[in-house]
């Protein structure tokens, strides 16, 4: 169930109606169409993110977009709720039972998890399965970040390079004083280029990207949790409570208070 | 019970006072509103956090900005105070007789710990609890930093994104020197909206929420500290000893020196 | 097997390609030749390069910017097949058939593995052995690097020392004004020098070779993992599922579920 | 025993006398001097400080500076020359006697630690309790470095934003350009102010705060090690032996050397 | 043995040869000398170091200058024969023959370390005693290297200081445009000398130092690793396995394998 994250689509409009009502409304927004410029800043500094990652990366980035503009996480609250049932189904009819459970997510972190549980693997081998899946996912999620910020890095030390080479063509022909002003703008074009890229573009869909790869992980934190507590046969409630911990206070009152819970654990614990 | 943070709103009516004399001082203050200027930075600064973030983080914010401006964190001498009393009553009467005291501060943390401490969990278990809400907590305040300190760096960037554009456009028309020094203040304008935003609001902002949340995962660490130790019945003078130890000397040594408290806890022991 | 990166030969042609394109279009490409501003950018930021490393390591550079251009690195899933082969053999033949394999890849960190396992060393020591040996390997590979970051954050400050040499020396004889602008000109091409072997080159080739890293360090515990989990005896298809959590999950659904592997093992534990 | 600390005093003179000799060697030191700019840089930079901490923290500053200026940190050597003679004590006389020495030296965090071994309280509490009150306290210490850090970072930003207060002021004005000199002198005094403050003052007495704290935290790290030691009765001289690998060398070997102590030590254990 | 590091020598004269020649073949190499500014950049940026660091630091940073220059380190390939032999001769002769060993290396650690272990301290409090003297022998390189890097990152600070006092001092007499290019030129300097002091001394040689750092701490910790294997009777061949795989792997190949090796502990054990 991908939906639309209309943060990113709202921020994108936003930022193209400020910027170019502030061109526009400063007169000529061609101004600020230059093709060569464009090819120093853009071309230039593709060229560098091509020469730091590999072509499996640079490939991956694509879909890496895209996330970026949708999401497919699901709430955490929801996920507390099916490992509530999953730990009260546990209970009645043993771990057996969850072996058609594995597939209720679309995510094969949590697929796997269920399938090892039930398979009556040993939980230090599933912990340390699932913390190496993790560990290398985040690895992977970095990569992804960092041709973003590496990009959104370069971009405008490649404007500044597009606006150097514009100033020394320029003054090397100062005889011709009325062209000067021009000549000028258009090497400060490819500084506006490398900065729209970084600060608008680049930069912050590398920090999108940062913030679902945390959240991601803390999803997998949890279902990893509630595996392992399954599997040790905790008390369903005590699971809700210890998932719980994971989210902010407030959607954690509307549920049942702590006192209750463990009121009945301690009863569940003396028969 | 919710006090004003005197110094953030001094630090603040200070700043603009400086700063609005420092316009006055030098001639018409005019000179420094501009309401394209204004849309770059503030506005183009704010759709790249809009990018960056997601929905909720930024509905967030507004929260936060009010933890800045006020504080509702207790005394940590307060807190030593409620644990030791706390200890002695558990000592006399037990840990069911801390049932009622979980509501006594307005911390959804205390009263749950309080809670799984009186319907006897495993310390271990409540241990884990209080860490990951902690954990998680502490990665939520980061966020809201995190907020305030991206919108600050991205502020001068977009100060001097309108600056470039300001010049670009100035000198396309170099042809009417006269305009020369107004159109280039113009273009500065832009630079001295971005570091003031950034560096007399959002990165001193979010300098106290840093800050601030420190101060309360201290009383946190302090709150999973008492309870565990309330619950393995340590000394109650020895408890507040292992409280005061968060502290620093001074107020330390107004209470009764450790000299008594732990011939207290040996005496304690023998018998 | 040696391959070509591609990546970073079109990355370099690009930008070649890029560069030289905006310095032909904007007339004389000539301007952008001068001795002693390479002597001052490339000459002088090597001279503080030598300061910083020693002999050894500069010597190895050479070999090390090799690896940017070609990867001699295996594919990971070769990795998983090779293992779950050898643990078959294990399990078949005993843990002493696995001598000959030892050769079987062209890395010594995996015969020297092998060997250690063949001749029944202690896991501990084993482990202790592998993760010295791939942390230390890690701090070379550490320094190649930081020789190209090292080189890439002065080649720069380099630049802006040379324009600062150039305006002096411009500056001091401003008698004839028809020579400021081409004596400004040739200062800056210091800068353009310095921005293009940092930015196009030695900070991407940086980049390049710590990732390279990263994939043979991924590698090598992928190859740890398995050494120990051979000689413990682990079920070769947990082997191969405790391998794959190294990867992305794709290939892993290629593969046989985990659930069959689970139950595989649960069946050989029983027996 | 408080003394001065010549290097810092030293430090501010030798600044003090270069910058003003520069000054008035370059001819009208007055002209470095003005109201408004002071206004804006520090005023602007102390609001911006004011917004960033808390009334405690800036409070607790001017205590902080005297630490910067004068020390009353013992000398490593004379701490275990203290702690060889009170292990000797301990060995002849008993853990009890020690109880008048808790006051030996003017920190409350020694005679804590004492007190608590002198009073039979368990290692592992002395150890954590003690090791809180370090964690803390080098937490409360880094927040007065903080303090200087922060303004030494912000102090040239607003060194800058006065000077574009000042250009903007100028440019809109350009009608009498023989006050263009004089206009953009005073436009840069505030980036002259905003530097000084940083590099002469703010950032080297952060550094000088740490490498205090530093310092402190090695005292008190070997008063937590000796104070163990003692309790668990370990030979004085492995003690001193033991506190001693805290320091160089050299005046380690003009104690009497390993080898006797290691050998007094096997002795020993063999009685 | 103190050996001539020739690169940092190669370093400076090739560094001194490039500026100079940079300098002639501008014309006039005077041009950059003057007294004041290299008062502000030279004498202010180490007043700065002076109020940061202590006077024992201060001190102690010429002898630290010298190990830039030259070397005293020996090969980590010596340091395995020399403990594959001390392991050979404590396996025939015992550990109270390795006595008149502790002084064959110049090296106050091997020597506490081989005495400690002669008189048969226990291995966790020798690992601790040796563990704390690298911890804070790191710790003190690390004071002498980071008066360089402070050095280094303020003198461009001090330079640009400079360069405003010229510039403010020079608009305030704009009357004589005759000497606006020198005056500027001269003002310049002080951010000539500022980046030479940074980019092609101070930086380098903290680097420099903080490469040979390194590389004692790693011949400490073979040391450490081979004084504790040796006392526990670990097999001469395992040992310098254990010690080679901290280095690269080729010098490994040369030696016998490690199956050998560990084909004859092997036998070892079984005996």
């Amino acid at each position: 169930m991908r939906r639309i994250d209309f943060m990113t689509v709202v921020g994108i409009l936003a930022g193209i109606g400020l910027m170019g009502g502030a061109l526009v409304m400063g007169g000529n927004p061609k101004l600020f169409w230059n093709v060569p410029s464009l090819m120093v800043t853009v071309g230039g500094s593709f060229a560098a993110v091509l020469i730091n990652f590999s072509f499996q990366d640079v490939k991956n980035v694509f879909g890496t977009v895209k996330q970026a503009f949708t999401t497919d996480l699901m709430e955490p609250e929801e996920l507390i709720e099916l490992f509530g049932e999953l730990a009260r189904k546990a209970r009645r009819e043993g771990l057996l039972a969850l072996e058609d459970d594995a597939g209720r997510l679309d995510d094969p972190f949590f697929s796997k998890g269920i399938q090892m549980m039930v398979d009556a693997m040993e939980p230090e081998m599933i912990r340390e399965i699932l913390e190496t899946d993790m560990a290398y996912m985040a690895r992977r999620h970095e990569i992804g970040q960092s041709i973003f910020k590496t990009w959104g890095n370069l971009a405008p030390s490649f404007g500044l390079l597009g606006t150097i080479i514009g100033l020394v063509q320029m003054l090397a022909r100062l005889d011709k004083p009325e062209t000067l002003g021009p000549s000028m703008a258009l090497a400060l074009i490819t500084t506006f280029y490398g900065a729209i890229m970084a600060y608008m573009i680049f930069i912050p869909l590398a920090g999108k990207l940062s913030l679902r790869s945390e959240q991601e992980m803390m999803l997998h934190q949890m279902m990893l949790e509630g595996i392992i507590s399954i599997q040790s046969g905790v008390n369903p409630r005590i699971l809700e409570e210890r998932l719980r911990s994971f989210l902010p206070a407030k959607p954690r009152q509307q549920q049942a208070g702590a006192g209750e819970i463990a009121r009945e654990e301690a009863t569940d614990r003396r028969i």
